[in-house]
């Protein structure tokens, strides 16, 4: 039986950042990964496949970066792990000891018990090279296109496929009244819409699909409504549920929102094995509950946790919560949140003072490329603390999405905020005068003063 | 005689924020601002009047949003300050009465005693509309350019120049060894000396000019060297020196550095006077010693520090120090700072650690418009806090020197930059697995751990 001092399992940026942060920690060590295939795709990036990517093959994890590290790649599923034997084994039965392990499991599509879900001209986001290469080819025939779902992952490929030429029907159905609704507030929201309306992509607000329908191949849909809308290809991206089978089977504890149980450094409950990424229970920055956050930046993060925790832990380097910080790009324009929406916020019981600002991305704003933006700061209304920012312009100020995610983690009030030093130029940023963080936190100072 | 409760002269960006931000605080008062001229240039879009920018109209400040604020506005020169009496007095003899004074008088071309520095076709860069319109047609006639100095602006308008077509002859010479040298570290420097020789500016580094020579007009210059440079256009940008001549008659204290002297409030030596922007002295951020920094972003946090402490002193709101945070755009890339870069830290007597990294904005690197950055983050070696950053890289990471420019500003460390939280997403950003902050930090821990 073979033998290991970290023992990864999982591919993924979670598996793969896990693996180079143990490297580097403790480089005297001997790592093993496993994965269960040869190819790993950058799970991000699967909108972007149809067009702005020529090929699959743009989108796949470079594999030197672990060889080059010394770390050890094996390909197998694991099928059984066995805690007090530290071992885990492969389905070709082949064992490996630990001292060590890190369980990277990942997640996949949630099951949608809707009627006909299993006709052929359906797919899911599945991260899997051969299974994506099938959706690129049926899409680029296929005319007409209906995607379920309108979070991120389905608002992305749509706005992706709306660029394809010929230009095809692409509609989006999402059972909420609007799409991104649950991500960012309506202000925002409204105008995410509007960027995809111009792309092309129909919306199909508040109602959910009841049936799919057609012979063997789908043809199209049924709402609950009664709405028919025929349809030559479906895509499912209603979100994902953690891989904890291996872990379940094992007798680890599994949390209440179905996800593997793990303490601030990313442990289980079994001392020796640590969970990490989208298989790994979330809990929320600002009231420590469980949120379903499944994110590359957030499993790179617990990666990094668990990485540098294996063999003693630092008080300085654990998960103290969940900053949910997304971003995405629609037509002309990105949309990112850090923390919380103002509805957000309201609906868990904070009370808060909101700023805003708008402007342009440009000073003066005559310069050809100048371009609109929006952002709105969330603060708690008694100490001034900022939770959150919703911002939406062009390019190039779609970093500012994470000095805000800086500012919420520190804890910075909206004063220091409106003092805050900065770089401005012409050519890069909005004017000095009324740069947007620093209006938006002025504008709320002036709320909290006033009253 | 006229009265007043807030009077600022200046209509420069610190006159216009102080104004703005002192009706912010102070809506019942009676605000009067005093200017020079009718036309207000944006100080920091100068060099791009040339090309990027149609016309010089399209530089200037929107002169509206004082009046919608209800701020008055008068055009004219202050001649006089009389202190005891509270009041200034217009070259036309015309007084005023004020409660509170503060002076934005900003600052102008630095007197350089070069021979034959008085002949025709020599400019300096002057915040002033004709003087600019008449720069900009001489411009466009020559063909060979000179600028003197490789400063920033220096910089910024060989490069704008330099996209003028039919191409033009541009130079500049520095009297360093290096364009930008006294701002960013030797390996950004040769950086952004590819970019600037990208662009087909000539560069003449080490030299000093020694006289320059023609008839009436300029034909040519002449380096320390013997070497003979012939141009038919020479633009001077070597720097700027504070306004204080109306300070200094009224007995104000002039600090050491020649700008008046301001406490922690932007207060004067007098009570009811407040100085703000380039004609009063900065402090540095970390060693409070005397700096000559003159950024409007600085001069606007200045103005919002004084027109909010004009009535009572607000110990939340004062300027603890100067930050001094750049950036510029050369060719296709941003060099920005914040802070402290190695050379001026070691200079300066800190024992650091240094991060860096490299690599794509996007991720994966196959996206069509991926370009590469490069970052460096600089921290003080005992507490592994971070004291400065540089990066260079494409428009769209342009906003994470102002990322880094909080952490400053907050104490930050390596180690908790190495866990921030952040947004990522294919189309906007480098990879979660690689953030450029969180790489950078990670390689100066490994640095520290290790040692």
């Amino acid at each position: 039986m073979q033998e290991t001092d970290i023992l990864i399992i999982g591919g993924g940026p979670a598996g793969l950042v896990a693996a180079l942060t143990a490297k580097k920690f403790y480089p005297s060590k001997k790592i093993i990964l496993i994965r269960e295939k040869e190819e790993l795709i950058i799970p991000c990036a699967i909108p972007y496949i149809f067009k702005r990517l020529d090929d699959i093959e743009d989108d796949l994890i470079s594999k030197k970066i672990l060889s080059e590290n010394n770390i050890l790649t094996m390909i197998g599923k694991v099928e059984k792990l066995d805690k007090s034997n530290k071992s885990v084994f492969l389905g070709d039965g082949n064992g490996i000891k630990y001292d060590k392990l890190i369980l990277a499991l990942g997640s996949q599509p949630t099951i949608v018990p809707i009627e006909g879900i299993n006709k052929k001209g359906i797919f899911f986001i599945k991260k899997d090279f051969n299974y994506l290469k099938k959706l690129k080819e049926e899409v680029l025939k296929a005319e007409k296109i209906t995607i379920i779902g309108g979070g991120f992952i389905g608002v992305e490929i749509a706005e992706e496929l709306s660029s394809i030429q010929p230009f095809k029907d692409i509609s989006i159905i999402e059972k909420e009244d609007h799409c991104l609704g649950s991500v960012f507030d309506r202000d925002f929201v409204v105008l995410a819409e509007e960027k995809l309306k111009e792309k092309g992509v129909k919306l199909v607000n508040g109602r959910s699909v009841k049936r799919i329908f057609g012979a063997e191949k789908v043809e199209g849909l049924v709402l609950e409504d009664g709405t028919k809308i025929e349809t030559e290809l479906i895509i499912v991206a209603i979100g994902a549920r953690p891989n904890t089978e291996l872990a379940e089977k094992a007798g680890l504890k599994i949390g209440e929102r179905g996800a593997i149980e793990v303490d601030e450094y990313l442990k289980t409950s079994e001392n020796d094995i640590f969970a990490v990424g989208d298989c790994a229970e979330t809990k929320d920055f600002f009231t420590r509950d469980y949120i379903p956050a499944m994110l590359a930046s957030t499993a790179c993060l617990e990666a990094r946790v668990a990485g540098s925790n294996l063999y003693e832990l630092k008080i300085l380097r654990e998960n103290k919560g969940t900053l949910a910080t997304f971003s995405t790009f629609i037509n002309d324009s990105f949309f990112a949140v850090s923390g919380m929406t103002e509805e957000a916020a309201k609906r868990q019981g904070f009370e808060v003072i909101v700023g805003e600002s708008e402007g342009f991305n440009r000073h003066p704003a005559k310069f050809k490329d100048t371009g609109k933006f929006k952002l709105k700061l969330i603060f708690a209304k008694n100490s001034g603390v900022i939770i959150g920012g919703e911002m939406t312009g062009p390019k190039d100020q779609s970093e500012i999405i994470n000095l805000i995610a800086l500012a919420i983690q520190k804890k910075v009030d909206a004063y220091e905020l409106s003092f805050l030093q900065i770089a401005t130029h012409p050519l890069l940023s909005s004017p000095p005068t009324a740069y947007p963080v620093i209006s938006a936190s002025l504008k709320a100072i002036n709320k909290l003063i006033m009253r």
